[in-house]
């Protein structure tokens, strides 16, 4: 098992990494009393379920679960509200821990309840995609979207742990393997190159699903993110970095429809265009976009966006939590391994990248 | 002007509090940018809306308004709702800032959606009711009542500032004048007995809506807020103790129906059988219950509860937020002046007190 802290002032907490950790984990020294509530949707409950139940039962853990459909497209403030219904019909404590057991749309969903419920109660995240154990389990982002935006409502709620079992990812669809890769990527672009390096290496090994290089991926990926974390909890200033290419992903997944175009493949396409509008802002070369498009193929990921028309594209963007004084906030890369946030009021040059990169 | 300062370890915030402040008040000091989004209800947009605009239209500042019918009955989850959608629509941006003008349904509700809006934006509790601005304004609670109990969802989210002006009180009702009252009491009873002897010598010029004699008892009650939020910001401490007569208080709230009595009310009848109770543990004497009942009827605060039935009381005191393994956990008197939480599992006392205490 290898153990990465997230360091806040309010205090520490670990992410444990760990082939068959759901079934090992040391539960009880993480809740406050010895009872819990776990929150999963109908895909991971029927797979997964079984293993932490059992390891609650044999660890004298009370517990009850909550079972939600499956899908980002469920990820709203209709869905919270039905899981604080059965909070509070279950009649759970302040002290009880939520233990959010599923992929991102869970820790999202569950975690924004937690941070809600009894204006807030303790959270495990236990991911079991991908995207979110390398990513989203971590941070304490959580929250659901809005028929105008993603992830628009929500709270800062750190977990008290995260645990993660890279062995729930043998059961993981190609597509869901690629949307977590975006995310892997994007640490690499953003501020290490070699891990780039790394990634081209054995990425023929991640999707063999070898255990050593997922559990490497996934280290990696949370060492730069807890890193980000305990530097920018709050997301004001070098965390914002790790939203590259989530303004026109953003704008990709709620105009093609929740759920339709997976976060990380609409991360992964907007990926690329930050890339090429960092190219003709001048601070990279176009090998090095190309070389962001060979990654991005080797992810399986596409790298065109769906073809909605520039105008549709920068309206949705609009709507982006970075915006100051109606003015975009973009991400966009200096290199490879270094990124920067970037004011862009520039119109025609936006709309020419989205053009080139929509088909 | 007069000001209290709430010292957090995320920064201090000030709470103003002086006659005409509405309109004086330095509001672009008090914002990230000049912009600013008012949420009010359609009973004090008519009397206050204009002197709050005015004043941000005098110092460019932008602004737009939302306004929501009045009433404990709208704090809730749907409403909440309802303002996320306008501010969508509105396009409201991370720095700008939410200005919440009105008692403490209109603190509570704004100061939520302002919580989990883009995961958080800056707020500025303005209250304009005795209650609002001797205690609900202060120390960054905010949250909806759920159909089984009061304030179950909610989050932890300071305002920038305060900002009090007592003025706002001519046209307060005189219930609503009582209700505000309970809160008052409250400060004496569980921290200064000198503070009620204050009360005794000056509740006939709070009656008579005298500026000075309310500005004092603001000031006063801010302070010990200020105090307690700054000492125990999370309420797992001595923050507690300001939840006297609440869990009775939130158990006539609900059966009654959100609305029907007035929270002060509640907690007034509330106050009385913690007062009682306390006498029967043998803390207080018969005199100092005596007291406490005289001080409620000076506020002209009922100081019995509603006959419900000692085991309704009991079940809906049972949804408590304070609830831990199953047990309730009371705020008693030891003396006036001084009050304790403490884990109560002892039913027929409770029930007697419940019985003597309502019909």
């Amino acid at each position: 098992m290898k153990t990465v802290y997230v360091k806040l002032s309010q205090g520490n907490y670990p992410i444990h990494i760990g082939p068959g950790l759901l079934a090992k984990a040391d539960y009880q020294s993480l809740l406050q009393q010895p009872s819990a509530i776990i929150v999963t949707d109908d895909t991971v409950a029927p797979l997964y379920l079984s293993t932490l139940t059992n390891a609650l039962d044999n660890q004298g853990i009370n517990f009850e679960t909550i079972v939600i459909p499956t899908g980002e497209s469920y990820k709203n403030l209709e869905t919270v509200s039905l899981i604080l219904d059965r909070l509070l019909e279950l009649k759970i404590e302040r002290k009880t821990t939520l233990i959010a057991l599923g992929g991102g749309v869970i820790g999202d969903l569950a975690g924004f309840a937690a941070a809600i419920y009894l204006r807030g109660i303790p959270l495990i995240q236990i991911p079991t995609t991908l995207l979110s154990q390398a990513d989203a389990s971590v941070g304490g982002k959580t929250g659901v979207n809005h028929p105008y935006s993603k992830n628009m409502i929500g709270a800062l709620h750190q977990p008290k742990a995260v645990i993660i079992d890279p062995d729930t990812l043998q059961t993981l669809s190609e597509r869901e393997i690629s949307s977590g890769l975006a995310e892997v990527i994007k640490f690499g672009l953003i501020q290490d190159a070699s891990f780039l390096h790394w990634l081209e290496t054995n990425m023929h090994r991640l999707w063999k699903h070898d255990s050593e290089a997922l559990t490497e991926a996934i280290y990696r990926s949370c060492c730069y993110k807890a890193e980000a974390t305990s530097q920018d909890e709050a997301e004001t200033g070098p965390r914002l970095l790790l939203n590259i290419g989530h303004t026109f992903g953003h704008a990709i997944e709620t105009a093609m429809g929740y759920g339709e175009w997976l976060h990380g493949e609409a991360v992964g396409a907007g990926t690329v265009m930050a890339a090429h509008l960092s190219q003709r802002a001048g601070w990279i070369s176009s090998d090095d976009v190309k070389h962001v498009e060979s990654l991005m193929h080797l992810a399986r990921l596409p790298i065109r966006g769906p073809r909605l028309g520039s105008q549709r594209y920068l309206e949705l963007m609009q709507n982006d939590k970075k915006v100051e004084n109606g003015r975009l906030r973009l991400i966009l890369l200096k290199k490879l391994g270094k990124a920067e946030v970037v004011t862009w009021t520039e119109r025609t040059m936006l709309e020419n990248v989205i053009h080139h990169c929509s088909h």
